[in-house]
């Protein structure tokens, strides 16, 4: 495991390189995103402190599926070649089971998202973008750090730049505030309990209050 | 692995049960959905012959996601303890690298329809899924049996069922045409053409013509 420093805007790695290395987040945010032959650009992952991305590379051959560009300041990414996870497994088949369970885990949060695209309003997927940045946050309130671009975190969540602003404008009746790249969140529970209704995973959910 | 014979309408599992088993549809259509406190139902998986599910049995004391549930007529599936699985890996670790490649295809599918909400047309979205449908047809042209009713595929596909009919209606154009269950394809090729353009995956989708 190697750690490596990146600068905002470089690029981490490009859809359809050969996938030979995970990579995982120890600072800073990562956009993970792809292009249509027609000129789209949707934002399929944005990740930071604790997340994985680059999975693909757990498939012999495989090539990743998307673009990783740094969308903060300065990142901090640890990089594992994917040779040294595959011999983990074969020496020792619990680590299977670890990595079994991590993309489980990532199916449930697209398969999650999908579904939050049609049960939830605008103003509630974005507050549930921000109770997942919430966890391990102590006590019911909680103050964010979120240095990326408005449009990039609008993209992300599936809503045009001026859809995110009114979303974040609706969260102030439920005590969230938002001064520049910094957002408060006064009550973890209130914040839950306006999102999480419209969830199909309420109640087994570890972002919940 | 055992058979097990359902019919139209009858419960394969529940959401929330302890996962035990992956199953993998011989013959028939399956829907996977979820429901919210607030009470919208989702589809998040529609499954037909050669899929499998319930993956998240391959997780230790995991439990299902969904609810799954028969929507043709007569459904046969195959029911695959998890612990076989489990005894699989740990005996020949090349079986894990299976199992991956299987559950990163499960990430990339559910990511491109995520993706697919936001770059693709209703139309394009129903015929890309009539593409993958129509993977191993030999000849350009294809006869398809889509034994499901028309408000199961528009809730899996994220539409209003007039919405469904009315992207049907402008597949005409490059030579779908509907008969009751019955779908044929004039040209798969001309249909990736009007479908894979707006699709990041274009050129590396075996669905693709």
């Amino acid at each position: 495991m190697r750690q490596k420093y990146f600068a905002h805007g470089e690029t981490v790695l490009r859809h359809g390189d050969r996938a030979q290395h995970l990579w995982l987040v120890r600072r800073g945010w990562v956009k993970l995103s792809r292009q249509t032959p027609d000129g789209k650009e949707t934002t399929v992952g944005l990740c930071t402190e604790g997340d994985v991305f680059g999975e693909s590379a757990l498939s012999a051959d495989a090539s990743y599926a998307y673009h990783a560009e740094i969308v903060s300041g300065e990142a901090e990414l640890a990089c594992i070649p994917a040779k040294n996870v595959q011999a983990a497994i074969h020496d020792d088949p619990r680590w299977a089971s670890t990595i079994l369970s991590m993309l489980n885990e990532r199916i449930a949060q697209t398969q999650l998202r999908l579904e939050q695209s049609s049960t939830m309003s605008t103003a509630q997927r974005l507050g549930c973008f921000l109770l997942r940045l919430c966890r391990g946050e102590t006590g019911d309130g909680a103050t964010l750090q979120i240095p990326v671009e408005k449009h990039v975190l609008a993209s992300y969540l599936g809503m045009k730049p001026e859809t995110f602003s009114r979303s974040l404008q609706q969260l102030k009746t439920v005590g969230v505030e938002a001064q520049g790249a910094q957002l408060s969140v006064a009550s973890v529970r209130a914040l839950s309990e306006y999102v999480c209704i419209s969830c199909s995973q309420s109640g087994s959910c570890q972002n919940e209050a």
